[in-house]
This record gives C-alpha cells, structure tokens and sequence, in this order.
C-alpha cells in the first residue's frame, strides 16, 4: 500500500499555567480534537501538544537539573524544563512525537548553565533512544536554546540520527538562516543577539524514519514578527511549523563496505562528542563541589558567629567590660542574621549536594557509553582486518 | 544456532551510601566485574547493579512521587526511589534489566502512600513498557513493598505481560510461600507481619522472552533468616536469586481465533485494572487538596494572628489597659510562633500543589490510557462480528 500521510500536531512548548492550556484547548479543540498537557513545572506550568490524531499514550520524563531556585528572575528552575512523549498511530504507522524546553542561555560567553544544559541534552538523547526502539517515525520539537553546532545538538543529533528539518526541507520560507529568536521580537533582549546577526536558531523540529517508514520533510515555515493585525507576536520566539510526509520504505538489506566506513567515522566522531560532554560535565562538577564547599564554610562561619554571640550573651564581663550588658536588639538581631545564615547554607549545601550527585550520575553514564562505543568500534575494526587478511589469502592463494 | 546461558547479575536493591556501594564493588569485583550505581537519593543513597556481562547503557527514572519530606522517620522520601535500567548483551541477544524500589507500606489497614505506590506501579509499567520495545529479553528485579495480589502488581503484571518467577519457577528453594520480609528477622516489625502467617512476600523477579528469544526460570530461591555462621541476616528483607534460561524462540505466526478472545479479555480486564488505579488515584488527589486547603487555612490564621499582635503592639491601649505594654517576650515569642507557622504552611502548601499536579498528571494519563484500551478493544470486537456475520453470509448464500 501506497500513502501520503502529512502528520498534523502542534507543539505549544511551554505553558505558563493551565488556564493557559485550557483556553488554547477551546480554540483549537475544532480543529485538533485530541490534546495532552504534560505537568511539568512547580507551579503549573508545563508542555501541551494538540494534535488531529489520536494519542495512544503518553509518557514524561522531567530532567535532573535544570538551574538554580535562586535565580528566580531566571525562572526556569520553577517553570520545570522536561521531556514529554506521546503516541499516535497514522495508517498503521507508529509515530512517536517527543516536545521539549531545556534552560535558557542567558549570556553566551558565561554561562553558568553550560553544564546543566549539556546534562539535559544527555537525558533527551537516552530518553529518546530509550524509548523510540519500536517506532516506525520519530519526531522531535522542542526550544532546545541552542545554536545548530551547540555540544548538545551534536550530541542528540550524532546519537538518536535524527534529521534537522531546517537541513532536509524542500521548501523553507522565514526569517532569514531559520532564526526563531530575533531582535524585532518586542520581548527579547536585544543586545545579546547582535554578534549573531539579529538572530539565532534555537528551536527545531527534527525527524527520522526507519526500516518501515520513511519521512520527508516538504517545507518549513517560521512566523516572521508581529501577528497580521496586531502589534505584538504569539512568543518571545517565532513559531515554527514543518509539513512531513511519510512514505512507505524501501528496505535496503546487506551492509556494503561504504556503509561500515560511515559506521566507523559515526561511531569515532560520536565517541569525541560524548568526551566533549563529559569534560563539560566534570567542569559543571568542579563548580558544584566548589560552591558546595563554599556553602558549608559559610555555614560554619555562621555557627562559630552563633556560638560566640551567646558566649558573650552568657558570660557578659567577655563582651563590653563588667558594667555594659550586651544590648539587645543586636542580640537579636545577630542571632536572626546567624540563624539565618545557617538555614539558607544548609539548604544550599543539600541543592549543591544533589547537583553534584546528578553531575557524577551524567559523567558515570558517559564514561560507560564512551567504553560501550569504544568496544563496538574496536569489533567493526577487527572485523574489517580479518576480512581484508582473508581476502588477501583469497586473493593470493600460492603465496 | 542453538544456545543455553544463564543470565547472572546481582541486584542490589537499595543501597544508604555510595560507600557502601564502594564496598560492595570492591568485595564483588573478582566474579562481577561490571556494575553500574544509580544515584536516585537525596543524600547518596541508590540503587546498584553487579553484572558477569559487560552493560552497554544505563537509564535512570525517579518516580514523581515519593511519600512526604516531614514523614523523615519513614525516611523513604530522602531515600528516593527510582527504576533503573541496564543493557546487556548476552549471546547477540539484547537483555534488558530494570531494578527498582518502590515506598514501603507501614500500615495495611491505613495506608496513606497507597496513592504513591499505585502512581509508582504505574510509571514503573510505564517505563518499562516504552523503554522495552527494541528489547529481547526482559527481567525485573524489586523491592516493590506490594502483596502479589496488590492493584500495583496486577497493573504491572497485566500491562507488561511480565511473568513471576515465584509462579513460573521449575524448583523453589526459601521461604513458606516465597516469603520475603519475615517475622525472623530482628530489623522486622514482626506485629505487623501476624495477620499474614509470619511473613509477607513483597520483593520479585519477573521476567518475559520475545519473538526472538524464551526465557523460563529453572530454579528461585530465599535466603532464611541469618547469615551462616553469623547472629543477623544480610538485609531486613530475604534476599532473593533466580536462575533464568534463555532459548531460542519458536516464532509462531498468525493469531488464531483462541488468541484473539483471549487478548479481548485481557484488554477488558487491563480496563478495569486501570479503573481501578485510577480510583485510587482520585481518593488520593482528595486527599493532597484537602491537605493543600488545611494548610492555607493554618498559614491564614497564622498571618492573622501576626497582624493581630503587630496591632496590638502598635496600639497599647488595645491590649492590656492604658497603663501596660505587651510583654516584649511573649510579643517575640509569639512573633516567632506565627512566622514559622507562616513559613511551614507555605512549603507545605507549595508541596501539596506539587503532589496535586503529580496526582493529576498520573489520572490524565490513566483516562488517556483506558480511552485507547477501549478503543482498541472496540476495534476487536467489531472485527470479530463483522467476521462472524460474513462467516454467516458464506454459510448460506441463497439467503
């Protein structure tokens, strides 16, 4: 059977609330009837995907880190950053259509999310290997916020093989390079994106198919500013929008030399990128233990603090001679000052704690993954030998 | 090709520190070379696999929910619980293997974390479901802290069509019943376990083959109370060891009319099963909402009463008569009384917002899932009568 399916959904990545949700619901329930929210956030916020086919199931996969709770101007600790699957079946068809929103970078040359980003990008790729071992079509959306040759689009791209719909699209129509965070965006700071000439692409929707299917990507399109009639545009970023069609596949057995070639240079390059990550990684680790050890010195200088101030307080000729008592609105001022210190450095000590154990569980990952790799490349390039020592006793038979 | 290989690996199921985790590694390294520690705790503590066979990929998920911070002499929030999954590759066949630990069950008859551990079951069928399918083998091992008859095992059992080494074993060698958590054992709360026959089994080995491979448990067995040669045992609970055989499978083709009427009856019996879980899951999401109400209601009455004394400490004549003034410790006191009231209410207010959304969460996927199971059994039994009456038409075509 011959078909020509276009896969019709929409991504809303992330919602700030689910009045939010509810009311994009209402607007498109008449023409994408089936919905999910994924509940994502500490607050309410969370990932929407509306779509015109049946979803089947669906699966969340909220990542380990993702910022700081102090940063609250950042908010992204808060707004909760995830992974969400669902899964529809188009003309027999497994698709499995992944939505996601890692941490912002807020300042290219310092940021302090690097490492947390880098993590995210790890999980996504696991997540999406995981999970997607069944399915005829993949297809990912998401604001990843990071640039096409980022560590972690090189990641996820090396290691799922998944498409850019930007790179394979017959059609592109948009601003200019695919930018969907521009400088004529009301909401957008402008300043950080002039080195990149009034724009970056930090939001993508990627595509693979598989021995059952195969997917191509007809066109591209991103809003280009304000809404026709309207002052303002639907986000901060543009939107984005693919039309994929999917085909049946012709299914190509046997493995020629070219391919196992391909497969080595894939499998080195995927090696080098995951060592990249992991060294990104360890620099996250050393900055985590670091401030960890920060927070428990702070603490300590806040208890020694404590300690003294009620030395004084029970042995008063120690403080301001044998007449003078200490005065109390400083007393207690002091001590809400050290108690204060103590809490907040206690509860710093156990987020940096747990940061650094996340870190560790990323890094314990990669080193495993590299050796896996390393393993399997050492096998094609054993294998590879011994064919051509066959060969060459095939070839000269008399020697 | 024909073969025969026994999967050996060890669980360990819940590990306190990484320290122990050390020890372990170093005690097991001459017969276990390869091992892998899930980080899933709040402070160090996880979940540690040792394995005879290299592991190509690991793969954490942390349930959504986990009991409650303040319960911390049940200490089950802090010890944080999570499904792990490693990748072996025994014999070109791809196994994969998924330890986990659910929340312990302190009281049978009022059993608040019900909810979680039915939230729990159902991420942990979950994850195995969308993280299984590419898989040829499939093995489970857990403290799942259920009964075999629980709704947890039940959910897992009938949507993972995992099997139960304790029912499918050639040779059992343990415990009266396969009983894992018993009255013998001194770190045992043995009151608890008498309405049960002196013991409970609450820890598993599942297990289930594929088109490519069978598997079958030649032999399972409990340790029985101490160590030999030792006054105390290895662990609260029995430890637990199968011996699993992995065949090549036959592949049966075409689905006859027998295999047809039985998955309708598993499908309507899933429906139920996940009815069911879902009921519990509303009972607790009553719960979490009433709990989130009375702590606003307290945090209300607590920023009343801290607008109550600031007023009567502005206005004197309020309080005591013209002539006496608040007594300034009583008015500390009390100010501090009513900010840690604040204080407390508005974490746990935050808390149940986040146990709410979770609850939420897991019921949309629930209805998600019982809409599609519907569905799906709708689609079979429409097939079957229009089967049957085209079975009619040919029966008797002069009609």
């Amino acid at each position: 059977m011959d078909f020509v399916q276009c896969v019709l959904f929409r991504f809303f990545l992330q919602v700030w609330s689910e009045k939010d949700f509810l009311f994009l619901k209402k607007k498109l329930g008449g023409t994408h009837p089936y919905c999910h929210y994924f509940k994502s956030g500490f607050f309410g916020s969370g990932l929407a995907v509306f779509s015109k086919h049946r979803i089947h199931d669906t699966f969340l996969y909220k990542y380990t880190l993702n910022g700081y709770p102090y940063m609250a101007h950042h908010g992204d600790w808060f707004g909760g950053k995830a992974v969400g699957k669902i899964l529809l079946n188009i003309d027999g068809l497994e698709v499995h259509v992944f939505v996601t929103h890692l941490h912002a970078e807020y300042s290219r040359e310092q940021d302090s999310y690097l490492p947390h980003r880098v993590v995210q990008a790890w999980e996504l790729q696991n997540f999406i290997r995981h999970t997607s071992a069944g399915a005829d079509v993949v297809i990912l959306g998401g604001d990843l916020n990071m640039h096409p040759t980022d560590l972690g689009i090189r990641l996820l791209q090396s290691y799922t093989e998944l498409k850019d719909c930007f790179n394979e699209t017959a059609s592109f129509d948009g601003c200019e390079q695919g930018f969907t965070h521009i400088t004529d965006n009301p909401f957008t700071h402008k300043q950080g994106l002039v080195p990149f000439g009034g724009g970056i692409r930090i939001d993508y929707i990627f595509f693979k198919g598989s021995e059952k299917a195969q997917v191509s990507c007809e066109s591209l399109s991103t809003s280009k500013g304000p809404i026709p009639g309207q002052p303002f545009p639907y986000s901060d970023h543009e939107t984005l929008s693919a039309e994929l069609v999917l085909y049946p596949a012709k299914v190509e057995k046997g493995e020629s030399k070219q391919e196992k070639v391909c497969t080595t240079e894939k499998l080195s390059e995927l090696v080098n990128i995951v060592t990249e990550a992991r060294t990104e990684v360890k620099v996250g680790l050393h900055c985590a233990e670091r401030m960890r050890y920060t927070a428990a010195r702070t603490g300590i200088m806040g208890l020694a603090l404590l300690l003294l101030e009620l030395a004084i307080a029970a042995v008063p000729c120690l403080a301001l001679g044998t007449e003078q008592n200490f005065p109390k609105a400083s007393f207690y001022l002091l001590g809400a000052l050290c108690f204060s210190i103590l809490f907040s450095t206690t509860l710093l000590y156990i987020f940096y704690g747990m940061e650094v154990r996340a870190l560790q569980g990323a890094e314990d990952q990669m080193r495993l993954a590299v050796g896996s790799l390393q393993e399997r490349l050492k096998e094609i390039t054993n294998g590879a030998s011994e064919e051509r020592s066959q060969e060459k006793d095939h070839g000269d038979p008399h020697d």
